[in-house]
């Protein structure tokens, strides 16, 4: 019993404290403010070791992801994150580790200015589900399902870094020592893109954050706008060290099939790229053009503008989801 | 990848269609509309196989509890169930289970027109996290923290089955084959106090929701109340299955240390006593009055009046909580 006071402890003490939490932790449940002007927007999502990050990711980098997936969801909806549960399965309470993930946690929730309202803490193997809300102006909210033929087709950041690192720590592929931190801090602490999320909820006609990897998650949004799209291979933005480890067609294979960049994938209008490239470099965030939506509903690939097969391995990916 | 349609099936065919969600199960986030009248409690609770619920029970009985003990939480803050998140990690996918536990959880969400608006599904040994939401008219929620010296303690139901049922499973007491089923049916399927909860809204100064115990709830109750309670052990209410299956003291010690009763715990001035009781008697609630709170700051027994001193066990529990 003493145990739990020591979780308390870890997850009790927090720097936000926004004013439409009403009442914070320790009740049965937590009350927040609503606002006629605002929809909220929630997200849950579970990570369960071994399966979700290697059992021997730090436990600051489990801390940080699993409030990062969750913030890239509501980044995906437009939306503001605000408030976090988070239901934490251990199987031992152990002073350092919690330390050291509750860190992971708060940091981004300061960063964020998202506060801490409620969870839960159980024994059990470890496994951490957060249920993130977030806010928007009223009927503002960016979805899977607004994409229309002809809009363009964008990504934020670069792909396949993540996808990498993973490869690398199951010993698939080799990297030079010099950009094995780099790949793994993309893997490990990955950066959820709230602020260029914002941005695109004036421009976007729909949007996805990339965690099941492009041609997947491109999936989503064709088959929730009933549409298809192309994708121009050359134009797929990867890192130097994507580039400088893999050939141009492993590169772009890990791209389209590999997941965890939580990047974002968003559709504009001919009329709105202007408007969006100029609202996203305000916030910092690189974008890319690497294809176009059609009606075809069908997802094709060119290289150089010449039609190129998907490659197998992918393609079933993203057929099956 | 199949394996996930699956789930899918199981988790987006529901009856349960509400106006103030604006995008259900299927997006990067669900999104949920907000009034300025209204404020949202939250609660977050996991349920892990073997810790929270034997090996054995019911998938239907699983689902069923997973979304009892949310809304339980719910009741506590005087509010009405709104939305659900479900997170479940699975060993393996079996179709019969899943028919099964989403029937828990629908038959439960369909009684309060609670709507599931989104969750995750893992691979890894059986939890489930369910985070829950619901609504009170803006600054009307109860919490544990406004019990006052003279207010009357009362308790919803009777306490100590599901408690019994637990004793009775581990084999450590024997119970008369004809109650087997009723004690195990209060364990496996315990009744959130919903309308109840909304009642007293107008009439509770403070209430809990009593999943770990009768003294230690109350202690939670007296800790954020700043006050203390006496409770008459003989005015606490008891079912025949226990008063026939146990002698007058294990029954009162399961009564006041047993948890899972998820019974409401609840406060009430000198002035309200009567509102209270005819609001709860409309919704078809017992209630029974089992003490008063004082200003002592801490927890005593009386029997027909006469101190007698806490089951140190059970103390423990209190203490410790």
């Amino acid at each position: 019993m003493k145990e739990f006071e020591l979780i308390k402890h870890f997850f009790t003490e927090q720097v936000v404290k926004r004013k439409d939490v009403l009442l914070g932790i320790g009740d049965d449940c937590a009350v927040v403010a609503s606002t006629e002007r605002q929809d909220i927007v929630v997200t849950t999502d579970t990570l369960v070791a071994g399966v979700h990050f290697p059992l021997e990711t730090s436990p600051k980098a489990i801390g940080h992801k699993a409030v990062a997936v969750n913030l890239s969801d509501i980044a995906a909806m437009g939306a503001k994150p605000s408030w976090l549960s988070l239901a934490i399965t251990l199987p031992e309470v152990n002073e350092s580790w919690l330390a050291e993930f509750s860190a992971g946690v708060f940091d981004l929730c300061e960063y964020y200015n998202v506060q801490l309202i409620g969870g839960d803490t159980t024994q059990g193997p470890l496994s951490i589900t957060i249920t993130a809300q977030g806010l928007t102006p009223e009927g503002k909210y960016l979805s899977r399902s607004g994409a229309k033929a002809g809009d363009w087709l964008y990504v934020t950041g670069e792909l396949g870094d993540a996808a990498l690192a993973l490869q690398h720590y199951k010993k698939q592929v080799s990297v030079n020592p010099s950009f094995v931190d780099k790949i793994h801090a993309k893997l490990d602490y990955p950066k959820p893109r709230v602020l260029a999320g914002q941005s695109l909820r004036e421009y976007a006609t729909s949007a996805i954050d990339l965690s099941d990897g492009l041609l997947a998650d491109l999936g989503h949004i064709c088959r929730a706008s009933n549409v298809g799209a192309n994708i121009e291979l050359n134009a797929i933005p990867l890192s130097d060290i994507m580039t400088k480890t893999l050939s141009f067609g492993e590169a772009v294979n890990l791209a389209l099939g590999g997941g965890d960049d939580y990047e974002l994938l968003f559709t504009v209008s001919e009329d709105n790229k202007v408007g969006m490239e100029t609202a996203l470099s305000h916030v910092g965030t690189p974008v890319t053009c690497i294809g176009q939506i059609n009606a075809s509903k069908t997802i094709s690939t060119t290289l150089n503008n010449k039609p190129v097969p998907i490659n197998s391995a992918s393609f079933e990916h993203f057929s099956s989801n």
